[in-house]
């Protein structure tokens, strides 16, 4: 087993002044390419903290990789340190050099003293570019220890990551081959689908292995098949996917890294469909998730955030003796407000949510979470009763991502 | 300076699965008592890591916090670890037991085998209690220095941290009273904004401190005075935050926890306003801003999502003409569309977006990052460029909290 560790390096982080999302990226790539991180460390600026650390990481790792304290100023003392402890020097690099005098020039800037000294590295270590920002990254080989040095910006660290260190520590380690297949479901729960695929689960070959990936709304399932040889690996874990596939098949919405609200645009897509929304309880959070994603103007035309009872009469026609006899959360009014908001923009399918979402609110015939969601075509009207039991931001949440599985479902059969 | 260290156990943080939440929001409320994180360390569900990180911890930190690991599976090792650690073994806590068999009750479950081991702790730890779950936390004394170990879910481990663990740790180690004072910022760099307030910030008295905490859109401005006068202190801050204020007064949104759209919901409802939005580029995410704020349908009525150019004209209003002459993306449509939804929903204010959140629809006339803003009133129309630089997401975001801020503004001089 190739052992890893992590170390940030920076106040702002120790004292939580700013959230680390670099060290969970880091494991879960390096877990990808079969790579085990056995310790995360924040440490702060401090040289007798960094060099504590490195020493220590040098002692249980094979891999040390470090994020952060590279930039221009006087608090960035990383690259200092290292040398200290490795017991080198700091030189001029000529590619870091171009690389910053292009990266200045390019914004039309000037190098200057501070910035100049973003293109010395250490002289025991390997220069490793850095596309997206001026500080480059820095590979070091000691006492059967690899130690890789990384700026702390999240995008930075992931673009060279991608870039260089994954495969040269893929090369370096002659790690063994491994496949993933990430199955996305949405709609059970992840014990229950532990329960519902348990003897698959307990019959899986060796060198396959299983991972439950839970986040709020779905479960990913993730099988991971490790062996020398590529195409035999590939071929067993999608062996395995097909034999499991029939018993999840209705609770799959994607694979690798498909969100539901891609998913359901690219459904839309292909068969040439639109969408409207009337949205009261999300309140603007189910457009949202369809506008995030770019180029969903093809799809997705607009319409009605009918917070008020008087916007979901006019301009979202309602009726208002629905309103009154029935409530703005029934199954009547969520039924006018789909069809409202699909012949309003003229769009093939309406969606609509009504409900409430909390913390008030709620009644004892209506308690909070109580929500209803619909779906109307040409032809017919899906609703549907939610009973949701989280925080206001969970219930708005989760409305959306029924809602989206819901449609998904719909286009799935049209 | 009293140390702390922050342990993580569980392997899927260290594996990347699952977000690790805990230990920023720890470090963070301990740097309010005074109390300075030296590391943060994640190790895995192993005992021999478990037993080396608590010596090492030890070694250095007056207080280890503890997260994870307390659960019933067979994978929580945390207790058991703990008692080999200092040498303890575990028993049956008669308060814990009342807890847990009454958390079952009330769910109407039976207790079970597995959940009664729950109630157990070790001999040496005092119990203490966790009124969210059913696993209880544990405070240690052993030779100078405090362990306490809480269960790895973020909502229990934030309840035991505020009813029990904060003000346990303020006692035992009698910390100085201190006293913040955060002041939130919009509309100002972070660099920009410490350039302005130079030299009342070299001039702070040695007992008041300093921090920029900057987030997307905005900056938050920390001041922190220690003493041992309760009411000196909090009187020494105030003095000091009313000198630098008018410095700063455009760009001060709100203090503490205030957050730009609670600023505002309270601006709309102290004023007895209504606000109702038409989003374009921002397709939901700026009503959602509005909704997710409990108690928001008092002020905010809903809106029109004018994604095609359709809904624009129908039923927003804005004409035809001024779509063809000028675009979607202009001044002239921005303003007829902030006044047709305050005419539509019968709005004290209408708000509109309409711009190229990217990554795609730019033009060279019209780059990505174009975004017109307005606010509408019975009297006037209030209209803003922007000319944004970010990924789709950050667009929509700034687009968003740049509007906001604009709405505060035009409230505060209303």
């Amino acid at each position: 087993m190739i052992k890893a560790e992590i170390i940030t390096i920076g106040d702002e982080i120790l004292y939580g002044q700013i959230t680390d999302t670099n060290t969970q990226w880091i494991s879960a790539e390096l877990d990808k390419i079969g790579i085990k991180t056995v310790r995360k460390s924040s440490v702060g600026d401090t040289k007798e903290a960094i060099l504590s650390i490195l020493a220590e990481a040098q002692s249980r790792a094979d891999i040390v990789l470090i994020t952060g304290g590279l930039g221009p100023t006087k608090d960035d003392i990383t690259k200092k340190t290292m040398c200290t402890y490795f017991g080198s020097s700091l030189e001029i690099n000529q590619e870091a050099l171009a690389e910053v005098t292009a990266f200045f020039a390019k914004r039309g800037r000037e190098l200057t003293g501070l910035n100049l000294g973003q293109a010395e590295i250490p002289t025991n270590a390997t220069y490793i570019r850095n596309a997206y920002g001026t500080a480059p990254a820095m590979w070091f080989e000691h006492e059967n220890t690899v130690f890789v040095s990384m700026p702390g910006v999240p995008f930075e660290m992931k673009g060279i990551m991608k870039d260089t260190i994954l495969p040269k520590l893929q090369a370096h380690f002659k790690t063994p081959f491994i496949y993933h297949k990430v199955i996305r479901t949405i709609g059970i729960g992840e014990s229950f689908l532990a329960e519902m695929i348990e003897p698959w689960e307990d019959a899986l070959p060796k060198h396959i292995g299983l991972a439950y990936l839970p986040s709020m709304g779905n479960v990913k399932l993730r099988l991971t098949g490790v062996g020398e040889n590529e195409a035999q690996v590939a071929a067993d874990v999608e062996a395995q996917f097909q034999l499991v596939l029939p018993t999840i098949q209705e609770f799959v919405y994607g694979f690798g890294d498909d969100e539901i609200e891609q998913v359901v645009g690219r459904l839309l897509k292909e068969k040439g469909l639109t969408v409207a929304v009337a949205e009261s309880c999300t309140g603007g959070y189910l457009a949202h998730q369809f506008t995030k994603v770019a180029g969903s103007s093809t799809y997705f035309l607009g319409g009605v955030l009918a917070y008020a009872n008087e916007v979901k009469v006019h301009p979202l026609g309602v009726k208002e003796s629905t309103l009154a006899q029935f409530g703005a959360v029934s199954e009547e009014t969520i039924i006018e407000m789909a069809q409202g908001v699909r012949t309003l923009c003229k769009a093939s399918i309406g969606l609509a949510t009504s409900g409430i979402a909390g913390p008030d609110g709620g009644s004892e015939e209506k308690p909070v979470g109580t929500i209803w969601i619909a779906i109307a075509t040409e032809t017919e009207v899906i609703t549907k009763k939610l009973q949701l039991g989280g925080s206001r931001e969970q219930n708005i949440h989760l409305t959306a991502v029924n809602l989206l599985n819901l449609v998904r479902k719909k286009l799935n059969v049209v």
